[in-house]
């Protein structure tokens, strides 16, 4: 079984291609070859069977027909523009984003072998105008571009599936926390860094207040999911190819009380809390908190509670 | 004021361009040059005002850049691949539906003057998995392409004016009922054939039961809801610039008798009612009653019963 995880070289990327080296299967099919394409060619994570990486840039057509000219049996596709510079530039991020995601789509459907294809949307793609809470029936008002871009390709993902030409799975993702690695683009970001930072001896910012919710799940939570995304049968996924994962909704300010339980007094200290009226627009966009009934149906995780999230980072991410 | 109407020379769009030229402004500015543009060059509707027909297929980046090089100040676009048509010839579907949406709102931008751009998605963006009713709120799940590709138009018009770059106002059209001329490729063709052909004496075939309902509105009352919707105040609109515009449910069943009602009975004897399964499918996906709140909030028309689409169909249509 072929497999390809296009942001392969991210830190999701690299979980998952070290989550599917230990597996070794997918559905029973035993891993032949795993591909991991970025922007720029990652080192593959070592596993198994023969694994390759491969530079592309998603937004452009023929390179991503050159690269899936071998069809693969499972495609996860996480490269995206985050948020954050998806905002700044635009174009960048409609490229990116939505004709990349198209450009994957239509090489995929030109293999004719139906693969599985798991597209990550955002909690992002929520947001604007919606009713009383928000469900599996909420309407997606995206008020970022990469919401706005990743809910189009949403609509194409389930079109493409009904259609036959894939099997399409889409999971809107929760802000992943704690991430580890450097701080990026993403308006999130702080959500991973006023952790990663503190538990790493360095001082973090934090742009919203203690009482801002933070729909979150765990890194080990969301891989866990996006494999189980490929295993669920084609059947179970009903006509809308896409869902909100679960996550768990809580405080900023009990996020950081989390750590302070797992982890001591300290790195809080080294939190600051200087407003930032940029991210927190955003931020206020996004839902803090949602009913992921459908997920919970098809047998997707959930996570347990915010300490967790602080003691497997220390388990495995963290830098001293 | 120069305006834009894009499917110009459909039935639609030259209704509008006839009722602009009644109407000589929008929002209180004079109109001084209306562009009727289509497949092929059509015949532009006289006006008091500079009138031009020109032939533009939206899915030519380049035709529609050059076509829009002296900007428009209000851009109504009507071209689409119809439903029946869309799911026939995929590729056809998305260049059109999806693609030449976004070439058309990328060279509204690049006009740097924030024109109005008044988008028609349609009933068709709704379907599949959804609550209770359809509101305001619900979860677009089109389980057609035309309605996928509409729908991700949706969102991108929403992001392109919440970034500035134009005005969108996009609306979800009811099956538009009765239309004149003859029918087309869209599944919903028959729900005005049934009416348009044994009026003018002849036979036409109805390929669902009594009992399935239409959510409709009558060409006269579309047309004014285009031009609402080009004058609501922008700020009006909030954060989705996407709403269903007001129609009527109505049984197959009681249709046939309104038009029996307004016409006398001959005309229903001419219609046969044959089950047609892939007209059914397509149509049971559809959502045959909704609430439009927002739209009706803002002031836009509602449908006052199916013999006014009758009537109408006679006053203004009827070839005989």
């Amino acid at each position: 079984m072929r497999v390809l995880i296009t942001g392969g070289g991210g830190f999701l990327g690299t979980k998952l291609a070290a989550a599917l080296a230990k597996k070794r299967e997918l559905n029973g099919h035993e891993l032949t070859h795993v591909v991991q394409s970025d922007i720029f060619e990652p080192t593959p994570v070592e596993a198994p069977y023969k694994t390759t990486g491969i530079a592309l840039d998603v937004s452009d057509k023929d390179a991503v027909n050159a690269a899936l000219a071998e069809p693969f049996d499972v495609i996860f596709h996480l490269a995206a523009i985050v948020s954050g510079q998806a905002e700044l530039e635009f174009d960048l991020g409609l490229n990116i984003n939505l004709f990349g995601s198209l450009n994957l789509f239509e090489a995929a459907r030109q293999g004719g072998n139906k693969p599985v294809f798991v597209y990550t949307s955002s909690c992002a793609a929520y947001g604007g105008e919606w009713g009383d809470e928000i469900t599996d029936f909420t309407f997606l008002n995206p008020q970022t571009s990469y919401g706005a871009q990743k809910a189009a390709g949403e609509l194409l993902l389930t079109d493409y599936s009904r259609k036959g030409f894939l099997d399409g799975r889409g999971l809107r993702l929760p802000s992943v926390t704690v991430r580890p690695g450097k701080p990026n683009a993403a308006a999130s970001s702080f959500m991973s860094s006023i952790f990663r930072e503190p538990l790493q001896g360095e001082s973090a910012n934090c742009p919203v207040g203690e009482d801002y919710r933070v729909w979150n799940s765990a890194p080990r939570t969301v891989v866990a999911n996006l494999v189980h995304a490929a295993e669920v049968p084609e059947d179970n996924w009903g006509m809308n190819r896409c869902l909100a994962i679960p996550g768990q909704s809580v405080r900023v300010g009990d996020m950081v009380q989390a750590m302070t339980n797992v982890a001591g007094s300290n790195a809080a200290g080294l939190i600051t809390w200087n407003e930032d009226k940029f991210i927190q627009k955003i931020c206020e966009g996004w839902p803090q908190d949602m009913k992921t009934d459908k997920a919970i149906r098809l047998g997707f995780h959930q996570d347990k509670g915010f300490e967790d999230n602080i003691l497997w980072f220390l388990e495995d991410d963290i830098q001293r």
